[in-house]
């Protein structure tokens, strides 16, 4: 993603000097920790660019783009506790490094941070609008979150509501991003719904794009091996379409799979992945993504002016949702 | 306290009408729980009473007050879990009732719901006055919080060190309290200083009065077995004072004490309580919570006009710091 170096470098620089050296130590060790580990920095980069459609002078955004990845990563070390993830990017999450109690407290102070980072932005006249939209994030994130975890304990997802809890879990933040950049830069209503609605179509469409991935990525390309997400029973778009789908044999063939303690991974891989065959699951999946894609890209769309950035926009949407499979 | 009852009714009416209807409702029902479990709403009472010094319109001052309410109970609910706390207020505590992710998460709501409440005050013009006082006093609850588990396992805590832990864990926000009150009501720097300082003062002595409750108070009067302290190894003013002053064979004595697994409860209070005698301890608790107190009442004096809320002031913290011992 070469045309987003721009960016990408200006937040980096920025975030190198945000070293948070408080006392004790021990509670803002692991915010540092965490913040330096890298990722792609999607969500601060749209709020730069999404303030750059309106206003050329980018650097004042930083405070807030370093806000939303601050969110991001708080709500990362939350549930990285909730979900028993050991690993973040390759290396230990917080919690696996020093302790649960240390993961909690240290994610309540970087939810704290968010907003001090909030009040570094030095337009006083949007900080009412700007924290309002952030509060309604905020609770969204926590709605998607808890409904996740609903669905670990259930068999009967709807399609609906597994699309809502995406929209709330994943896709709420990217659009959040890119509004508080275009109200940040004094956008008219309009065009902040319409950059709002980009970010939430394209949010929805990544993570379908990242349930097509795990189950028919290609390994070379996606760097990982496919299948986790059936092996872990997680309820994904895929199988909750094909439960839908299904046959009556079929659907109880998938929750059998779904039920055994003893069946061998590769062979409950493959038996579940046929059956997605037989019903074209894929197909209808990628359908899905490209249909969040282009409906995203109707709204950027309908944006007024900002030409290049938006360029950079629609770019940065289409290497997000490349078609690694 | 019946001189409190005008503030706390009118607190108690709007808490009631703040039931969260949210979706998924297991997000939303531990917040409600936590805030019907009742308790003396001292904070949220600071706010109202540090509002009326300066205006009469106290109502207005409302959701501040809630926010400030919330906030607190948000740190309840995450503490409980990092202290193991199966009990709060006589109740099951979140975590107990329900499991730790419930917790985790819906203690996250309770904290951005505070900064949503936050916006419910209408007069833009104070927001971010409030917000930069309120993002200060979080992170100083959480670095209490931290100094409070770090101090777990040390024995070589100083007087100095816990002094500033309880200013930051339990003080800090009672000084908030009646600083965000005054600031929304338009008050004089100076004043707002005063009062905040007022609160600080008034909630460190109020710590050290809870100490010396634990070990000195009369049952009868609060309403539990005394030496709770003691039993757990606690580091209080207590024994830190009596550590710091006990000649070599006594501090022999109590770290003996402090480590024993075997020492029978009642033997291990009472021990502790003779050398707590002999080095006049219960005495230099009482000067030093005393100490406290006078400067916060010194502080209260130097606010300028609204004479009868600040007599409500200073009956509300001698309540709060009567001599049941």
């Amino acid at each position: 993603m070469q045309f987003l170096e721009k960016h990408q470098t200006l937040f980096e620089r920025y975030l190198e000097k945000q070293l948070m050296e408080g006392n004790p130590p021990g509670l803002y060790e692991p915010v540092n920790y965490i913040m330096q580990l890298g990722g792609k920095r999607i969500r601060p980069i749209l709020t730069l660019i999404a303030y750059q459609v309106f206003r050329s002078d980018v650097a004042k955004a930083l405070p807030l783009a370093y806000a939303v990845e601050l969110f991001h990563n708080f709500s990362l070390v939350h549930d990285d506790i909730m979900d028993q993830a050991l690993l973040r990017r390759g290396k230990k999450s917080v919690h696996a490094k020093w302790d649960i109690n240390t993961g909690i407290l240290s994610g309540d102070a970087m939810l704290i941070l968010t907003y001090k980072y909030f009040m570094q932005f030095d337009q006083e006249n949007y900080f009412a609008s700007l924290l309002r939209v952030f509060n309604r994030t905020g609770l969204e994130v926590c709605e998607g979150q808890q409904m996740d975890m609903n669905f670990e304990k259930r068999l009967d997802v709807r399609l609906e509501e597994y699309l809502k809890m995406i929209e709330l879990k994943t896709a709420a933040l990217i659009g959040c991003a890119l509004e508080l950049g275009s109200i940040a830069a004094g956008a008219q209503p309009e065009d902040v719904a319409h950059l709002a609605a980009f970010g939430r179509n394209i949010g929805i469409s990544f993570q379908l794009q990242d349930d097509i991935l795990d189950t028919f990525g290609d390994p070379q390309k996606v760097g990982k091996k496919v299948g986790g997400d059936i092996v872990q029973n997680k309820k994904t778009f895929l199988v909750i379409k094909a439960l839908e789908m299904a046959a009556d044999s079929q659907r109880l063939r998938l929750n059998q799979l779904m039920n055994s303690t003893t069946i061998n991974e590769a062979e409950k891989i493959a038996t579940v992945m046929e059956i997605f065959k037989d019903l074209n699951i894929k197909a209808l999946a990628i359908q899905a993504k490209e249909t969040y894609q282009q409906k995203a890209l109707a709204q950027l769309e309908a944006v007024q002016g900002g030409n290049e950035a938006k360029e950079e926009l629609r770019m940065l949407a289409g290497a997000l949702l490349v078609r690694n499979f």
